[in-house]
């Protein structure tokens, strides 16, 4: 499975950009900086996971692409502030450099803003405006205080201490692992998943998130730079474990194999696209990039 | 007039807390940063402005705390990255010490953030679900890109430059004006306000943001550190441009009388409500803090 190659990508990809480019940005401007980095190369994997999520449920429509462009912004926004120099300070993202090594860390700051901000303007035109509360919710519970952003101050928290497994799999459910089930769960209730499917489809997310992360963290050890458009060795430089820094690579593979049987539990279980999901934890497990 | 004096304005600190306050917030934790600069001491005017507003045509509702507390909210992140080291550097605000000087530039970053998402979270609560994606649309084109945020990033960019007074002016009804009147516009929609009347208070909220920014930088140069529970002198520090700074004092006060009268043109035509808006344009005039 090459996730950038396919026609669906392809499709997401020209989604995105109906929805998200900002005509006439004048060169260094704000409006450039959220172009230039939410249409740097990436995989769009959140994008990705939330169509075909809705798949499972449902025909796409035009709020799957709402749904998408605006959790592109939530993601991409936190990448700017991840990377800023009082945070990960890395200058290279998606490939080219970062938005403060072109300008300044305050416009970074800004740019983040920028972008969280326009993710939930997005969401002001998503059509089933029953299902919109919920929506919103779900946005801000797993991007917010008691999500994402809490992953990233327990990551910050956790930087030079010896933590153990548990601590660090607590990171990456929060840091990582909320951003990877909102797709699902968004995809799933767009397409009119009921309660029960909400719920697995969730708990299938969160061992994405689980399987996402721990190649991740393979890859800042052994992956290639160029390939990755990243700096690797970022977690050890920054004093942060990891669970291949503190059980090992073949540790961390047996439980990326493992959490794949269990994710596989439920895509065995739900009702279509079974194949698609089944793929793509393969290709996370394999990826190189 | 002394907003902080009044029973409305109790009422309002209390509905606050209410909706906002988190519980068992550890400390120094994500969630007693946030509770820490949500509720240290401030003037709470767009809050007020926004249930005034919904006075005017009809009886203020849970939906109206819900829209302050958030409302509220966006105006708290937006001084926490204002203060930044990388932005203006301010170890002051609200009379208490800012948040990167208590813990790091990168918590205080993820705190912002972490109010800007909670935000929109709290709109999920709104009950007027057919006004709901205007509410969003509201804060995200008020707070965003094309609102506070280029405000913020113009005047970051005339920093010590010599900007002329409509330079100045333009910096200002972004910075300021957008989110002075995204209260009256969202308290007169969610009170019933027609379309004729929206957009009449929308001009009075730009006309309260110029009086505000006025009079904010008056203090800025006449203005007493502890009365105003920030330091004075920032604009001048911070090589930045202000109608008072570059046209004298004398000159911004007559601006801000020919601005008060305007104003009053559209006070005089609202179709309840007329006094608080009088003596509140008063009151923003003489205030001095």
């Amino acid at each position: 499975m090459d996730i950038q190659k396919n026609i669906d990508s392809n499709k997401i990809e020209e989604n995105l950009r109906r929805i998200l480019y900002i005509e006439n940005a004048a060169e260094h401007s704000l409006e450039w900086a959220m172009n230039y980095i939410t249409f740097s190369p990436c995989k769009r994997v959140r994008p990705l996971l939330l169509i075909e999520a809705n798949k499972i449920f449902g025909t796409p429509d035009e709020d799957s692409h709402l749904l998408s462009a605006a959790l592109e912004l939530i993601h991409t926004y936190s990448l700017v502030h991840d990377d800023l120099p009082c945070m990960d300070d890395d200058d290279l993202r998606r490939g080219v450099p970062t938005i403060h090594t072109i300008k300044d860390e305050a416009f970074a700051v800004l740019t983040g803003d920028a972008l969280l901000t326009r993710a939930f303007g997005i969401l002001s035109r998503y059509s089933k405006i029953d299902k919109l509360p919920a929506v919103l919710k779900l946005f801000a519970d797993n991007a917010g205080y008691g999500g994402m952003i809490k992953g990233q101050v327990l990551d910050m928290e956790g930087e030079g201490k010896a933590l153990t497994p548990d601590q660090i799999n607590e990171i990456n459910v929060y840091k990582t692992g909320c951003l990877l089930t909102l797709p699902l769960v968004l995809g799933a209730l767009n397409g009119g998943a009921n309660k029960i499917y909400l719920d697995e489809v969730a708990m299938l997310g969160r061992y994405i998130g689980i399987i996402f992360q721990l190649q991740d963290d393979i890859l800042d050890i052994v992956g290639d730079t160029a390939a990755l458009g990243k700096n690797t060795g970022s977690d050890e430089r920054n004093g942060k474990s990891s669970i291949p820094l503190v059980l090992g690579l073949d540790a961390a593979r047996a439980i990326m194999e493992n959490t794949k049987e269990k994710a596989m539990r439920i895509v065995n279980f739900l009702p279509a696209n079974r194949d698609f999901f089944s793929n793509f934890i393969d290709f996370l497990i394999s990826r190189t990039k």
